[in-house]
């Protein structure tokens, strides 16, 4: 009976797995160079890690069931809280900063779709105990130093970049109820996908006027050199000057033509407090790349200590598509040293043995099935192996094999004890 | 609110990141080196991947759930009907052989104990498109050098193998029914945890005689020399002819003194058609490290045509306290190359470019808050740097840093143009 995958699921076969890998390979080179260390926390976990504190859109796209003993479990659809939990739970014993990566494999339901799939991997780039703005610069330098990796370019992907506290005084400054700044911030955040007049009237059902949208709107297009810091309350101050040193930062690190400031950025998530940022396809075609912010209340939120933080999640799915969009993912073959061929059966010990002793230094593959020599040769071809080396029973009596390159064409004998 | 983890499941802090990094490069390393590619598939599938043809235990300690459409949804509990399912699906365009390795994130519901977790990692390597014993002997190999590379020896562990068919005509040859196969060799397989008396009670609620029951004990023990192939219907002679063939090319490999026939080897799953095997611990304490043998029918009850394949499992759970108990597993250490000191926050931007210039070739970490040097120094020694590059106002005067080996405690002076 055949049985198809569940939809938004990818099957990896190796030419796509070669793609995830070089995917993973180059976020750890790039985000390992910065002195992060790996880590991870289970697939499932207990559903209210998330119920908690993501707001609506995380637990209703949530896999969520009851196991055997009735207890609420979720597949996870993203790391963060995990994270957090862990912290609080050896927050004494850790060293700060902590500085994690890692590359979860989450999942989400939702309707599959051009980005979106039900189940991605996602690298995760973490940096927690201090509130200094010099974390954020490091994180969201990673960022650029990954697609930097994949070999893209300022034409290729910028930096979004604002700062919560600072938006959440601006539309205070508005006159906008402080019960309603979650609901607005929503609002903001889907503002690209709506047509305008849904997005006003959106705004609008909840009571706002149009002197208030028209100010949420112009907000939206301002530059921060036009931010009047008068008219912000503590916090939009302090907002403002986090995110004033941390372009300071992004200078001194040389990444600020990068970077770009915009007021429209909210990211859906409900537990970031200061920086948020996105990396951005310049042509604005695809979906975020990457997003995240400083979560400076998360571990205190599951139980530990205050323990501020700045992360970032960057999911396969998008990045590949973009990557192969941009002609920047590579051709990436398989890759085998040597294909040994034994002319016949009687042969297949000599065969074994030179394998063994190959195989200490090469990749190498052995025929496995006793095949005819044209159908090794096809076999040796098509999984792109350098060399093919033809064990003959003439060849063994002189203590000898023919070695052939498969680029040349050109073959050569050679003594087994020279392999 | 502090949340705990599912019970069962591990939270890999960074250090037994490590570890699992250890097993997973090791695997890796093994097995490429034998040509085998890396795939992957969804940790969510149709339920009935399982249900469909892994006997009665794999399904009873599913994690199962209905999603909100109504599927019947199983976080996957191993991988190979996965592999079948995906080998059905591209049967044609696939070159023979197939020879595939993966590493699944698994789940099963059981009660945790010693080497049994809910969620666990698990090396598959496989081999598909050959019915010859080439490919049997060729995985076990790779189990076998897998692990010779996490330094273990013949006195740590050895293969047990035989043949399902064998066994089977052996059972027959007791005048066993056919439809009772199965269930004896469900209880053969749960012997080693039975007390004898259960053992028997468990055959004889079968209806077998003690004569029978003799018999089966008798064969438990049998060496392969003593088998009667007289006494052996035709699949019989053909799994004792395969096993032959098995330990003639394992002896070619020069790894028989690794192997021991055993015919109170059945392995779980009712997939097996041929050769199984299991790699075991010398000592007999742990349960299995591996697990697997010969599935000839399993592609085509997943809907392609016959497509003969061999494989194994090996977790990462009963490995890892394995190789713990056994001395084996190296102390991993944190591998930072550099630590960047500001001596004030006068000197970050300085700081800032020597790392971005450091971090071309080098692991290097950055002070992030403004600390005091004795701490910065009490931190790089906590992370294990080898070097510390401490950044001075005089020095930079100078354009220099000082760097202090951390094994030897001596400083120098360097121009930053010679880093």
């Amino acid at each position: 009976m055949k049985v198809q995958g569940l939809r938004g699921t990818r099957d990896f076969f190796p030419e796509k797995m070669r793609e995830l890998n070089y995917l993973f390979s180059t976020w750890k080179s790039v985000v390992e160079g910065f002195g992060y260390e790996e880590m991870d926390g289970p697939m499932l976990e207990p559903a209210k890690l998330w119920t908690l504190k993501s707001g609506d859109e995380i637990p209703e796209q949530m896999y969520l069931f009851k196991d055997k003993k009735g207890m609420d479990v979720a597949v996870r659809p993203e790391l963060t809280p995990t994270l957090a939990r862990m912290v609080a739970d050896k927050q004494k014993a850790l060293i700060k900063p902590i500085k994690w990566y890692s590359i979860p494999r989450c999942w989400r339901y939702e309707a599959p779709q051009t980005g979106r799939l039900r189940e991605f991997f996602q690298l995760n780039v973490d940096c927690l105990g201090t509130d200094s703005m010099q974390a954020d610069a490091e994180v969201i330098v990673t960022a650029i130093n990954i697609m930097k990796a994949f070999g893209c370019t300022k034409e290729d992907f910028f930096i979004r970049l604002c700062n919560r506290k600072l938006i959440s005084s601006l539309l205070l400054s508005f006159n906008i109820k402080k019960k309603d700044l979650q609901e607005v911030s929503r609002w903001i955040d889907k503002k690209e996908k709506l047509f305008d007049k849904d997005f006003i009237k959106g705004l609008k059902s909840l009571e706002l006027g149009s002197g208030q949208i028209d100010a949420i709107k112009d907000m939206l297009k301002m530059d921060f050199s036009k931010v009047n810091v008068n008219e912000l309350n503590e916090e939009g101050k302090q907002g403002y000057n986090e995110l004033k040193e941390l372009i300071g930062y992004l200078k001194d690190y040389n990444v600020l033509d990068f970077c770009k400031i915009d007021f429209s950025l909210m990211r859906g998530f409900d537990y970031y407090t200061s920086t948020v940022f996105e990396v951005y396809d310049a042509s604005m075609e695809f979906r975020a790349i990457a997003g995240g912010g400083r979560y400076d209340d998360l571990v205190k939120d599951f139980g530990g200590d205050r323990c501020p933080g700045v992360g970032y999640g960057m999911g396969d799915v998008v990045l590949g598509l973009f990557l192969l969009k941009k002609g920047k993912m590579p051709n990436l073959q398989r890759d085998v040293d040597y294909y040994i061929a034994p002319v016949s059966k009687e042969v297949v010990k000599q065969s074994i043995k030179i394998a063994n002793k190959l195989r200490k230094k090469f990749r190498v593959e052995l025929d496995l099935s006793n095949r005819k020599l044209k159908k090794q040769f096809d076999y040796a071809d098509a999984i792109n192996a350098a060399k093919i080396v033809i064990i003959g029973e003439r060849d063994l009596k002189l203590n000898k094999v023919t070695i052939r390159d498969m680029k040349t064409g050109k073959e050569k004998k050679v003594k087994i004890s020279e392999l």
